[in-house]
């Protein structure tokens, strides 16, 4: 069985043909081109998926991972950022229109997709329950429970990002005061990270890429490269995120969290001070058999997420009939 | 259709006969006598649905409401508080054993039989989801999503008062450094409200009832007689619960609040500074629609969603027929 896998980015239309089991077939990219509107994201989207449909009759149908909120039925991308002109727009019947009414297709918040793609391709395959962190520009998150996304009253669920970790604190973008992106937000990270390098003049941050040029990526690089003042910006950031996924695993009794996104690629160097903070934060007789893994797909977790969508659908269909 | 609902406290056993459609028939109280022993305590929950299984033909079920955790099959309790030497307990095959081996029996955590007394014949019964917060002793937590308790990987979630809003704060009983708990838990609201009451030397609260013997309800009744230190108290302290609950609703998009419980007496006086300050701490996009709520059932909570465990599992069962 295959099916097609969008993630549908402000630059870039990652499209990719997926096998139900063996997951990426092949992969293309388009530039979005968003300013261009509208109907020219909608050309880029058909350009995207083009070679993967000259084998129609083996694909099954499209899933495409968007930002920002999805309708409850999934069809409907509602005021996505960085689209301007588009106010709510129905994909699935405008790409169903381009593209060929016999295909299945799903839309899908783009971290709720890659969620899917860790629990059906990567990390999270061993688990029906966890919960996912994705640490990009933004701080995204998503609940998999039963294998499938916790979507919550409006399909908006999973908003880890906005969780405040200090009434107090300082405020998100969003003006959350505490939020936990308002410590690990790409822009929040990289401007902590300059106050923490003052204690650590010979870190090779100062040179490699230059303090103002800092970026999650080249934290966990150096990181990785065994520098003091890297590391121990990852230890910070680790200890907060322990708290705020202490305090989800305690409202949700979902005791697996994978980790993904930049500066996760730092792997322990990250996930251990989360290891090491996150138990005194969740109730006593909760603590047992919390897991903090990694996920390592990295891009490709959104498409082949995407794409499950659609196999999820057909599975769901058929364990119905 | 009728069911028996139990609350089973540390200290009396409350028992009801509750009618579907019209809610409690007859209620009756015994004392717990933990102390005596585990089968003691099952002689009492015989005692204390006697007068109400007369009419054996007419009752379909027993659902117990109980401290602690309870295990996925709502059968067991696992190592109750304040129950010493129970260890794990099938309570329904004992009482199947004592009571006749034709009723339903369900047990479920008491946060969650209140919060579904809340969701069929309370402050939530137009509500398809919300989430139920009691303040008393603790601060106890539910989740309700589709008119059903979600319980999480092992039957535990909706421990709301163990979560963060301080990563750096204060810790509550188990130790969890700025849990809500922390805040709102009666020892440490009573606490805080010590202190904010230098500031008022003129509060009632010094002389009724002192401020050695403070609780939440003489809290929130000083309020409600305009007092106005333990106005500033309840303020400050929804406050906090904004805080908490509002990332609640980020992570679950579960927007309806349900605020029950001893400081909750005092309605408005709480729930205005929760409605202030909640939305403050939601991603923009996820504020409209927030609604908190008072639940003013009190006790009787807890035995009506006790009794619906059997009528939600007769229900589904013949939706699935």
């Amino acid at each position: 069985m295959h099916a097609i896998g969008i993630d549908l980015g402000g630059t870039n239309i990652k499209a990719a043909l997926v096998h139900k089991t063996f997951g990426l077939v092949n992969t293309n990219s388009v530039p979005t081109e968003a300013e261009e509107g509208k109907e020219h994201v909608l050309d880029q989207i058909s350009l995207a998926v083009k070679p993967f449909l000259k084998r129609r009759n083996r694909v099954l149908g499209i899933g495409i991972g968007a930002p920002g909120t999805i309708d409850l039925d999934r069809k409907s991308l509602i005021h996505p950022p960085n689209m301007p002109g588009w106010g709510i727009v129905n994909l699935r019947s405008v790409l169903k229109k381009r593209l060929g009414s016999r295909l299945n297709i799903f839309v899908e918040n783009d971290a709720n997709a890659a969620a899917l793609g860790s629990g059906h391709y990567g990390a999270a395959r061993n688990y029906n329950h966890f919960i996912m962190v994705t640490l990009g520009t933004g701080v995204g998150g998503a609940i998999v429970f039963n294998n499938r996304i916790f979507r919550g009253e409006t399909g908006a669920a999973g908003e880890i990002g906005h969780m405040s970790i200090n009434y107090d604190g300082p405020p998100d973008m969003t003006g959350v005061n505490g939020a936990i992106e308002a410590y690990l937000g790409q822009r929040f990270l990289t401007g902590h990270a300059r106050e923490f390098l003052i204690k650590y003049p010979k870190s090779s941050l100062y040179t490699a890429p230059g303090l103002s040029n800092l970026t999650p990526a080249t934290i966990a690089g150096a990181a990785m490269n065994g520098d003091p003042g890297a590391t121990e910006i990852l230890r910070w950031a680790g200890q907060k995120l322990g708290c705020v996924l202490g305090g989800v695993i305690n409202l949700l009794d979902i005791r697996t969290i994978v980790i993904g996104g930049g500066v996760s690629n730092a792997g322990d160097l990250l996930l251990t001070p989360v290891r090491e903070v996150i138990e005194s934060y969740i109730k006593p007789g909760m603590r047992e058999s919390v897991v903090v893994i990694q996920e390592t797909l990295g891009n490709e977790a959104g498409m082949l997420g995407a794409a499950s969508l659609v196999f999820d659908q057909i599975d769901d269909y058929n364990r119905k009939r």
